[in-house]
């Protein structure tokens, strides 16, 4: 694809180069994000943060991002203080915010609605999730973080074994994740859920026809076995009949310190897309691995920055400027990345 | 007036001379807001845009326009989480504010809220609404607008047929208009209105005292017809006695393609404050008029930002060294002006 | 301590050499502040400005101060929008939120909360009041306050008579400004409060512990006399069994023209953490005292602004080289400070 001027709205509009490339502008934003350097390529231009339901953490990532590379931020975080709620149109809506920013980020509840924003827009829109649709960055981040971990193993994403675990009927998250990993070659995929919240039918008979492995079990002890990387998500108490029933999955997909050391691989990668529960009774992926070297959770969110930095820098135009606009960082900086 | 320094609270305040020279560094700012050109003049300045009463567009037009001199912007978003509610006096919510930036921007609900927030202040305030009262940078922007279709077509301010249409006895921005347009010569105004909602007394016999004509009616076809300006204003279903009666009135107050070209001269210029209603059955702006070249709601919009960047330039006294502190953009910006 | 990359949690923290350094680093912000100058010392840092309860004043404060120092800020407003509401652990916000600032100003209702957050962050973590626990930067700038006050009556610390009247049992303020004065020697405290609402035991004690004078009263009258520093809390309605005992107290404890010429010193300086209330009935500081140059309390927000540069110079380790990145101002500051 042409990235300059794009909208980024679905995982569906990239190739496999266009991942590649995007990760490749990710690696080459590390130093200023790990403040080794800084950069002033995109000084005076201005981000719409348009959030029309609140996710303090997409914003401020996709904001800080922003700021890494010398741009200014302004922002909404709530659809009751919009016009939307005076019954205007997403149309009227696009094509006035879009003429107060040089690219726009924008989360909505409703699907499709920050495609149809984009229509009216005169500016880049990043979908940053548009309700049960789309979240491309996150998809991105967790691929590229898939990507890293791999390489510092000498593995590669085509071959590997992945295992995802949860609700994965209703996670936009692994939806999208499925999208982008199937542009790769050879992977084994391991479906780890109850019944009644499987990957919907579409996605794994898509990830067959582009020649993958599917497999799909209740079990998590066997799916567990054998993977590079396990993906976790989040259980969703309403999403079930009672919260007897919810507990009784949580009982069965749940992972922690024993049963990481009995079922998976040593060097077997531990993903979420956060945030997790942290409550006793109720997390799927327990703080007793906190401190565990193949917990990627927290590299993830870092990766997240690298990644929305490069969509920035792709559809702004200004990957090759980067690093002519930099400079030495003169204050504390020893992060322990 | 002198503007160094100055509040600009209402549009009282001002003489014909002082709106054109608004206009003036209004024309001067395009390029930047445009981004054929950035500038930092404001560099290290912060405006404190305090909103207690939410109003993302406004608020995010005002910080766009600061941020495009090269400013930063500090905000506030809601009376809730102020010490207003905690029983403080505006005056010393003014004093304090006024020692955390170099401009403020306020918006209130409460009328004369601003002003008295202003005798406190120690900087420059710029009143972004204070209730049912004023909203000078909206009037402002609307005239500039008008100055400048009536210009694409060889035409001037003074002299033009004005038509204002809809809720002419509550909207704020109807009346300011009214107000800055009397200061120039020889208008024809045509207040297209209702019974119940017709332009306040004050207003009209103001207007026809400064030697202007001007028209009463509730007929919308012999209203329309030779303007070279339409102001529409939002139907506001509040006001009348049932949704029934709203409903009449909608039927009777409404402006489409067919409308349009049935009763309007072909160059007579669409506005409308923003936002619109654009459910089917409450539009007083069809949706089917969108492409219209005439229709300059957007372009209304677009001017917001180069009066308010005007205003920021004049209070902080600027003007002058716009350009001397200009360089070249390097992202992408083939924006569609 | 050692300022570089460490956390600011609480005033305990400081040795009476600690505060002296920050009121000498405040000191040399002053240029700054007051617009003499500008700097952008920290041209490219960003601030995470975390406020998981609403606080405007506070917020916007530090928000200015690290504008003030060239920096940027992203900024959080509400607990309701984080994953702190999905039983995300403060171990988690911290860590994942620390990938995206180079310093953290937090805020948040429970006591004990920023050093947990702190624990997982791994940028510096300033606290902005964590519930009835802690406010250190308030206790500083008030301290501060008193300092430059002091100095231009030719007084010092050391030595000095201080009157804190109110809610002294519940006032988190009145609690760290009494730890941090008691790092200097010889003080009088009086201690002016309803019975009920008494200064706490282990801090009177500990004060006489470290050789101070510490006089306790219900007598508004004789507790004002002979004072240097008058010191005046809010009256909180909801501490009392019933309105008209909460009368009752505003009765007594209230300073207003008459009641300060009649007690006080003629140079005794008048103090309040604001915000005040000003209603006609309820005002604990009267409004007829607005214009009298020994009241500080504006003063007091001015120097907040001040103090936390100062935090964010020591703790991001910048203090040498503010001059260094400074320049001149060119828009409009006649400020009347």
């Amino acid at each position: 694809m042409q990235f300059p001027g794009a909208h980024i709205l679905s995982v569906s509009q990239f190739e496999r180069s266009d991942v590649e490339r995007i990760f490749q502008v990710a690696d080459a934003m590390r130093p200023y994000a790990h403040r080794e350097r800084m950069t002033k390529v995109l000084d005076g231009a201005i981000l719409g943060n348009m959030f029309f339901e609140p996710s303090t953490r997409t914003r401020v990532s996709f904001g800080c991002a922003f700021n890494l590379l010398g741009g200014e931020v302004r922002e909404t975080t709530d659809i009751k203080a919009s016009s939307l709620t005076k019954g205007e149109s997403l149309y009227d809506t696009g094509r006035v915010m879009s003429g107060y920013s040089d690219i726009i980020v924008m989360r909505h509840p409703q699907a499709g609605s920050v495609a149809e924003f984009s229509r009216a827009s005169r500016v880049p829109v990043l979908n940053a999730g548009d309700g049960p649709n789309e979240h491309p960055s996150q998809a991105l981040l967790d691929l590229y973080t898939i990507k890293i971990e791999l390489k510092s193993r000498q593995q590669h994403i085509d071959g590997m074994h992945l295992a995802m675990v949860g609700d994965l009927k209703h996670g936009r998250t692994v939806h999208s994740l499925s999208q982008l990993v199937s542009l790769y070659s050879n992977i084994r995929f391991t479906m780890i859920s109850p019944k009644e919240l499987r990957m919907p039918e579409e996605i794994t008979e898509d990830l067959r026809r582009r020649g993958h492995e599917v497999v799909e079990t209740e079990d998590m002890e066997t799916g567990l076995t054998g993977n590079d990387i396990v993906y976790l998500t989040r259980i969703q108490e309403e999403r079930f009949q009672s919260k007897l029933e919810a507990d009784l999955y949580r009982g069965r997909f749940r992972l922690n310190q024993a049963i990481y050391t009995r079922y998976c691989q040593p060097n077997t990668v531990i993903m979420h897309p956060l945030p997790r529960d942290s409550r006793e009774d109720a997390n799927e992926l327990d703080n007793d691995l906190n401190q565990h070297p193949n917990l990627a959770i927290f590299r993830q969110t870092d990766n997240g920055v690298l990644v929305r930095m490069a969509l920035f820098a792709l559809t702004l135009d200004v990957c090759e400027q980067v690093d002519r606009h930099s400079r030495e960082v003169n204050w504390y900086t020893e992060r322990r990345f």
